[in-house]
C-alpha cells in the first residue's frame, strides 16, 4: 500500500517551536520514525511538507492513480481552507485528518475543521502517534474494502 | 493494563439501526471484536453499555483505580453532557473519544463534541476499528508516560 | 393496532402544577380518559411515564417488535435530547410528538423541538386532546399504508 | 359548526408538484375528501385557496361573526407574514395552523412558524389527514367550552 | 398642502382588536378625527386602508406629483417588507412612519423597521394622535424647505 | 422558444427613481429593447410587471405549459419572498434569476436571495444586459436538453 | 403643565459640529427656540444638558412631584444606557423620548434604543422640531388622562 | 423548618477532583459540616446525591409537602437542563440555587443557568459555605412570609 | 472588620418604585437595617449610595487599605459597566456581588453581569437580606484566610 | 477586446471530480470550447488556471494595461479570500465572477462571495457557457462606455 | 505643537494593580516620564485622569481650540462609550487612541473599540511607550498637513 | 538591531490603487523612506513583499536567528490567515502588526485581526509613518529588555 502524508503549515518547525503543546522531538526525527512505523507494516511512505496552500492542493491533486490513501495535517489551513476541502474530495483517496495536539482543548477558533466533512475520519490529540493510527485506519479501509 | 469502553445511548441498536451509517454488524458481534482485538494487545477490557446519562457518569467515577484508560462513545450526549464532560476531567484518567461515523459529515449539531476538551483526544470515522486506534493510543501514551 | 404512549418529566404532576397551562385534570384522569378513548377506536394502548431520559430511551427500544406506533411527551426533554432522537429514528416505528400546550406561544427556548425532525408530524395545543389527534394520526398512517 | 379552511401560496398546485413531499391527488380531490369528511361530522366547512397574503388577511377578517373556527395552510407565507399574524389574533377566532408535511425534517427556514404563537395549536406531518385532526381538534374545542 | 394617509394591514379592526393595545375607538372614527385635525391644520388629507402589500406599494407610487407628503403605518409589514422600502425611496416624497402603540415596548420582532431608514423620520406611542403630529411635522418640513 | 419575463416590485419605476443606481432609461424603453432583442435572438417574449407578491405567483403558474423558461426579477421579494420560492419550484420550468445592478455591493440585506436556491442561476449587475444574458443562457440550456 | 427636557452628551455642541445631520444652529439658538414654543403652548419648561450618565438620571429623580412629563434625548447614552432606562421606569413621568436626526438611517448601533421601551413613545428625524411634536404628545396625554 | 438538599452530578467527588477549584474537602466532610450547621439554626436537613437527572426531578417530586424548602447545586445540570427547571416550577417549594465556585469566573457555558429563572435567587462562589448562605436564606424567606 | 456597601443607580429609590419587584421599605429603611444587623456581627459598615458610573469607581479605589471587603449592587451598571469591573480587580480587594430581586427571572439583559468573574462570588433574589449574606460571606472569606 | 480568464483552485480537475455537479467534458475541452466562442466574438482570451491563492492575486496584477477585463472563476477562494477582493479593486479592471454550479442551491459557506462586492456582477450556474455570458457581458459594459 | 493626553477609568492605579500586565512603574512616574518626552520634542502636553465618562467628555470639549491633538487611553470605556466616540468626531481634533496592553491577546470583550473608528488611527501593546508613539505620530499629522 | 518589513497582498500597488485611502506615494518611494528612516535610527532593515501567504510564512520562519523584530503589513491575510498568526507564535521574534489606513473606520471585516494576538501590538491610521512607529517600538522593547 501507498501512503502520502502531508504536513501543512509551520510543522516544519516542531521541536523548535510552542514545545509545551507539540513536545521537543524536531521535525526530522518524527518523519523518521514515520517512516520506520510504516515499513514495519508494509506500507510505502512519502512525507512532505509545505507552507503554501497552493502547493497542498497541487500534491493532493498529483496523488491520483499513485497513492491509496492521504494522512493530512493542514496546520492552520484546517480551520478555513475550503480550497484543501474541495481538492480532497475532487481527487477521491481516502483521506486520514490528523493533528498532533487535542485540537478541542485549545483556542475555539481550533476546534472547527472544514476538512473533516470530507476526510474518511479524523485523529487528534496523540503528537507525532495520531499520523501511525491513521496509517492503520487506511490499511483497515483497505482491507475492508477488499472484503 | 486495564481499559474500560463505555458506550452510550442507542449503541447496543448498532445492526439494527440506520445500516448505511453504522453497518449491519450487531453490538455483541462487535463487542466479541474487540475483546479478541484487545487480548491480541495484551489489554484487560471491560465493555459497557447504557442509554443513561447518570450511569455513564457513575461508570466514570467507578473507573478510579481500576482502569488506567477509557474509550468512550458517548452517543448523542457527546453533544451536550457537560455532566459526563466533568465527570471525565473529575477521575483524571486519560481518556479518548470515539466515533464509529465521521461525525463531521453528518448533522450540523453532530459537529460540536463538549467532551472532547477534557479528552486526551479524539478518533471518529473509522466504524468499529475507531476502537481498536483508541486502544493503540492509550497503550502508547502509557509508554510515553514510562519513559 | 397497538401504541405506546410515552410521558416524560413531570407529566405525572399534571393537574398539581401550574394549572393556567395544564388545566387541572390530574394525570390518572387523564391516562383514563386515553385509555378509554382508545378503546372506543380499538386500538389497545400501553401508557408510561417517568422522569429518567434514559428511562424513555429504553422504553423506546422495547417497543421495537411489539408496537405499531408511538406517541411522545418527551416534556422538556424535547428541547436538547438527541438521544431521544436518536433512539426514535432508530426503532423506526411511526412516531407521533405531541403536546398538552402550545409550545410556540410560551418561553423561546420551548420552541425548538430537537425530536420533531424524526417524528411523523407534531401535534400540540389541544391539552390531553393532543394524544386522541396522535392516535387517530397513526391509525391513519397505517390504514394508508395499507392500501 | 361552521369552520373556515384558508389554504396559502401553491397548495392548489397540490397533486402537481414535488409529488415526493406532497403525494400525487391534486388539489380538488383533497378539497372533496374534507368536504366529506366535514359533513360526517356535522361540520359544515368553506376551504378556500389564494396565493395573495392580502387576500388570505382580507378572507381572516371575513370570518368574524360567520366562522366558529379557522385551519389555516399558510404556506410559505407561515415563515414570515407577521401580517397574517396580527390577523389572526385581531379576530379571535379559535385557529389551527396545518402542514401536509414534517415541516421540521425539510429546510431549515421552514422550521420556523411566525403564526403559531397566536393560534391554539399546530398539527404537521399528516397529508391531507392534517386537515381532518384540525377539525376534530376545532370541534373538541367547542365542546370543552361549552362545559 | 396635500397629504396622503396610508395604513397598512388589520388597522381597519382597530377599535375591534386588541383593546388594551389600540384602544376601543373605531377605525372610521379615527379616520374621521384625522380628516378633521387634518382640515383645522390647512391641509388636504386621503386617507386609504389595505391589508394587500402590493397594493400599498400601487399606493405611494400614485403619490408621484399628487401629494407633498406621506403618512405611513404599514402595520406588520413595517418589519419585513423591503419592497415598501424601495417604493418609498423610489418616489422620494417626504414620509413619516407612525405607530399607535410604542413598538419598542411590546414584542421583540416589532423593534425592527426596515421602513425607517429611508423615512423622514419616525413617530410611535401616541395612538391617533402619532398620526398629527406627523402631519405637523411634515408641515414643519415644507416650511423649512421652503426658507 | 416562448419566455416569460416577470418583473417585480418598484421596477416599473426604473428611469424614474435612483438613478446613479439603476440609470435613467425608462421601464418601457426597456421593455421595447428587450422585444428587440429577443426577436432577434428568434424568441417570443412576455414581459410582465406587478407590486403584487401574489399575482407573481399566479403568473409563474399559468406559465405551466405555455412557456419553456422564465426570467425573474423579483425585486425585493428576492430576499424574503419564500412562496415565490415554492411558485418556481413548484412549476418545473427553468428560471434564471436577474437583477440589474450588482446586489453584493449595496446593503447588507440584498446580498441574500432566498429564491436562487430554486433557479437555475443567477446573473446580476449587468442592467438591462442582464436580462439579455439570461435570455441566452435560457436558450443554452434548451440547446443542451437537446443534445 | 410643567415639563423637563433632558439633553445628553454633546448636545451642547450641536451647531458646531457634524452639521450636515445636525444643522448649524447653535445649542442656545435651539433652547430660545424651544422655551418660545413652550410658552406658546401653555407649557412652562426646563431645559438642562450635562455630558454625564450619572447625571441624567439625577435629573430625572429630581422629576419626582415637580414635573408632569419628560422630553428626553439622551445622545449616545440612549444605545447602552440600562441605568437611564431604570431611572425613567422609577420615576414613572410620562417620558418622551426624541432625536434630532432619524436614527434608523445612520449607523447599525444607533438603530437600537434600551431606552424606549419605557417611555411613552419615541419621535426621531425632524431636528429642532422633534422636541415640539414631544410636547405635544405630553401635551395629548395629560388631556387624554383627564377625560 | 425542613430543608432538602440536592446535589448533583459529580459533586461525590469534592476533595478528589480539580482541588484549585473545588477544595481538598471531601464530600462527607462537607455533608457533616451542612449537618451541624443546619443543627445550629434549628433546621432539619435532608442531603441527596445523585448522578442522575432523572433522580433530581423524582427527589423535587418526593419534596412536596414534606420539605419547605430546597438547596439545589445541579452540578452541571444547571446549564442545559430544562426538565430539572420544569420540576422546581412545578412543585413551587422555595428553591436556592448554590455552587461552589464563582460560575462567572470560568468557562463560558457555566455562565448560564437554565435553573436560576425559577428558583428564588442564586448563591455561588463561597465553597461549603454557600450552602449555609442558602439555608440562611431558606429561613428568611420563611419567616418573611410569617409576617 | 470593616466593610464597604456600594449601591448604585436608582437604589435610593427603593420602596418608591416598582414595589413588586423590590418591596415598600425605603432605602434609609434598608440602610438602617443593614447598620444594625452589621453592628450584630461585630462588623463596622459604611453605606455609600451615587448614580454616577465614575463615582463607583472613585469609591472602590478609595477603599484600598481602609476597607477589608466590598459588597456592591452595581443596579443596571452591572450589565455593561466593564469600568467598574477593572476597579474591582485592580484594588483586589474581596468582593461581593449582590441584587434584592432574582435577576435571571426578569429581562434577558439583566441575565448577564460583567462584574461577576472578579467577584468572589454573587447572591440574588433575597431583598435586602441579600446583603446581610453578603456580611456573613465576607467573615467567612475572612475566618477562612485566618487559618 | 482582450479579456484574462482565471480559474482557481481545483478547476484544472473538471471532468475529472464530482460530474454530477460539473458534468464531464475536461478542462481542456472547455479552455479550447471558450477559445472558439471569444475568437466568434472577436475578443483575443487568454485563460490560465492555478491552485494559488497568490498566484491569483499576482496575474491580477499582470492585467495592469494589458487586458480590458477579466473574468474569474476563485472556485473555493471565492469565499475567503479577501486578498483576491483587493487585488480586483486595486487593478480596476471591469471583472465578472462566474461559477460553473448555482453555488445557491449547494452548501451554506458557497452561498457568499467576498469577492463579489468589487465585481461588476457575478454570473452562476450555466456550466461552461457561464464564461461565455461573462464575455458577452464584458463586451457590452465596452461598448456602453464609449457610447 | 500644544497636545490633550486623557486617561480614563483605573489608570490612576497603574503600577498599583495587576503588574503582570501594567508593569509596575507608578501613574505619576509614567506622567513625567511623558513631560520629559513631550519636553524632548517641543510639544507642550497636559495629561488628565479621571474615572468617570461624562468628564471625559467635558474634557474633550474642552480641548476645542486650545489643543491641536489627543491622546486618549479611555480604558474599559473604549469598548462601549458611544458617548465619548461621538465627543471625539464633534470636535474634529487628530485623536490616537493607546492602550498599555495589547488588547488583542486578552479578553474578548478587549478586542472590540468603539472609539477607533473615528480616531486617526491605534497604537496598542507598547506599555508608556505607545503615548510617545502617539505624540510623534501626531506630529507627524501636523506635519504632513502643513506641506 | 536588524529588522525585517514584511508586506503582503497588493501593497506592492500602493500609489496606483485607491489613492483616497492610501496615498499616491509609489510602492518603491515608501521603501527608500523607510530604507532612510531605519539608517537614521541605526536600524538594518530588510523589506519584502509578497501576494503568497505561504511565502509570508516561509519569511518568518527564515527569520529565525537572522532578524531581531519584524514590521507586518499582512494586508488581507490579516483577517483569516491563521496559518502567518501560527508562523509568528513558532518563531518568537518580537513582532509588530501595521496598517496604513485605521481599519477601524472601513468595512466591517477589516475590523479583526487574527494575528495581532500574538503580535507584540498594533499600530494603524498613520501611512507609511506606521512602519516608523513600528521600528521605534521595537527598538525600544529591546532597550527594555537589556535593562
Amino acid at each position: 500500500m501507498k501512503i502520502l502524508i502531508i504536513n501543512g503549515p509551520n510543522i516544519n518547525l516542531t521541536g523548535m517551536r510552542e514545545k509545551g503543546i507539540y513536545g521537543s522531538e524536531t521535525y526530522s526525527d518524527i518523519c523518521e520514525y514515520l517512516y520506520d512505523y510504516s515499513k514495519g507494516k508494509g506500507v510505502e511512505t512519502e512525507i512532505t511538507q509545505t507552507n503554501h496552500e497552493g502547493e497542498i492542493i497541487d500534491k493532493i491533486h498529483s496523488a491520483l492513480n499513485v497513492y491509496e490513501g492521504i494522512v493530512i495535517n493542514a496546520g492552520a489551513y484546517t480551520h478555513y481552507s475550503y480550497a484543501i476541502r474541495d481538492a480532497i474530495s475532487a481527487v477521491n483517496i481516502p483521506c486520514v485528518e490528523v493533528h498532533f495536539s487535542n485540537i478541542y482543548g485549545r483556542d475555539e477558533f481550533r476546534t472547527k475543521s472544514v476538512i473533516a466533512p470530507v476526510c474518511k475520519g479524523q485523529i487528534a490529540g496523540f503528537g507525532k502517534y495520531s499520523y501511525c493510527l491513521a496509517i492503520d485506519a487506511l490499511l483497515n479501509i483497505k482491507e475492508e474494502n477488499h472484503e
